[in-house]
């Protein structure tokens, strides 16, 4: 949780990563109850369909904030977040993926990919996420992204977690977070070494602090509503997933 | 300018290659003067900066295609079209190509790609186009790429015309063209096959013809300022490229 040695910025960098140590999404109980085998396999199944949401309009985020880059090299650094999503005419990308894990845990991947089930609570958290990439200035669109600091601590917990704790995790379901380990720290380090660059005013770096807030309450907010949705009170909205729904 | 044999609907495909016969800006006087060795090479420095503008908006029109998109397949097809104009780490793209061409012709490639000198109803009608697919129906928006299906022919004249004429002519100042001449017909006929698939009820062809319309009116537009600007009657409007502005 130090800062790089060769930060541009370490009070800033400190900073965002003290966002993360207080604010992360790993700190929530349902990461808790997934990771140590204690969801259901239809707690899982909740898990799987609504992070779907997030997974398909990750590269719709990423292609929005290329929409407004006028830097070309900027632009193609970015792109291959989007690469890493929908993949190419040969490798399959994180999207793929996410549909293994769906048909790993008994989810037919059609279902999954339609987005029906999906929690509005979910909807509304991720759409504010890609408005907010849309529209708001793009040190604060970069800064939102930086909470991959933050996830191959959670992605090596959640492999060594689910491997250990569920029949369905097997190298080709979990395949998704293995690819994340290595395609996070590349965006990541990208994404950082720019922010610390372009802010450099007070008023800047707090749009950068407020930036990776607001992203760490879109993730909170995901998990808040599966919580209340699945496990307890249990209570599941109108038009949220249904266990029994969308098997295969 | 007869439909492909295998087109869906070969009513609609003729409808469209009819707007390109009737609207295309290769109809455009300006197109005449330059492939004919007819510009002095103050016109032409006057089209490089100008069409810089155009150029460099291309691949963010494409991201907000794409952030629009939901469905991963049909944005991995797309991509290759930022791909084409921003390049990869090991292959320059067409705005690397366009900023060679500005260097062939004697201006500063760091001025062009500045944006200054544009014309302001260049950058006008270029924002209505970025803001069209932004915003227009996603069939709307595909369809107004189908101006490349008349690109290839004004491609091929240009590259005739330029090497014939102008002394600044040569395979490397002229590489965009050539590259577009592959380009173009592999975006084009994904676009048009899409198109065709999409626009099936009456009041969908209707905005499938309609945007493609409007697409040649922004290209149109485009020459029309250029033609005011820099022949007649050359009244260069305040802030626009002044003979002399931004030369290496």
């Amino acid at each position: 949780m130090t800062p790089s040695q060769s930060s541009a910025n370490p009070g800033l960098e400190a900073r965002l990563r003290q966002i993360g140590a207080e604010r992360y999404h790993d700190k929530h109980p349902f990461h808790h109850l997934l990771h140590s085998g204690g969801c259901s396999i239809d707690q899982v199944r909740a898990w799987v369909v609504n992070r779907w949401y997030y997974q398909s309009r990750i590269p719709m985020k990423d292609a929005a904030f290329m929409s407004r880059v006028e830097d070309s090299a900027l632009r193609r650094a970015w792109r291959s977040r989007i690469e890493d999503h929908d993949g190419t005419a040969d490798r399959a990308g994180g999207i793929m993926r996410w549909l293994k894990l769906a048909e790993g845990v008994g989810l037919d991947p059609d279902y999954v990919a339609s987005g029906r089930g999906v929690l509005p609570a979910t909807r509304f958290a991720v759409d504010a996420y890609v408005r907010y990439v849309r529209e708001e200035p793009l040190l604060a669109a970069v800064a939102s992204s930086l909470t991959e600091l933050f996830a191959p601590a959670i992605h090596e917990q959640r492999i060594a977690g689910l491997l250990k704790h569920y029949d369905f995790a097997r190298p080709e379901t979990i395949a998704y977070f293995q690819h994340r380990l290595s395609e996070a720290p590349k965006d990541v380090a990208f994404g950082l070494a720019w922010v610390l660059e372009n802010a450099r005013l007070p008023h800047e770096e707090e749009m950068a602090l407020r930036a990776l807030t607001f992203k760490t309450e879109v993730l909170w907010a995901q998990l808040d509503a599966l919580w209340g949705a699945y496990v307890e009170p249990g209570r599941i909205p109108p038009g949220g997933w249904q266990p029994g729904e969308g098997l295969l």
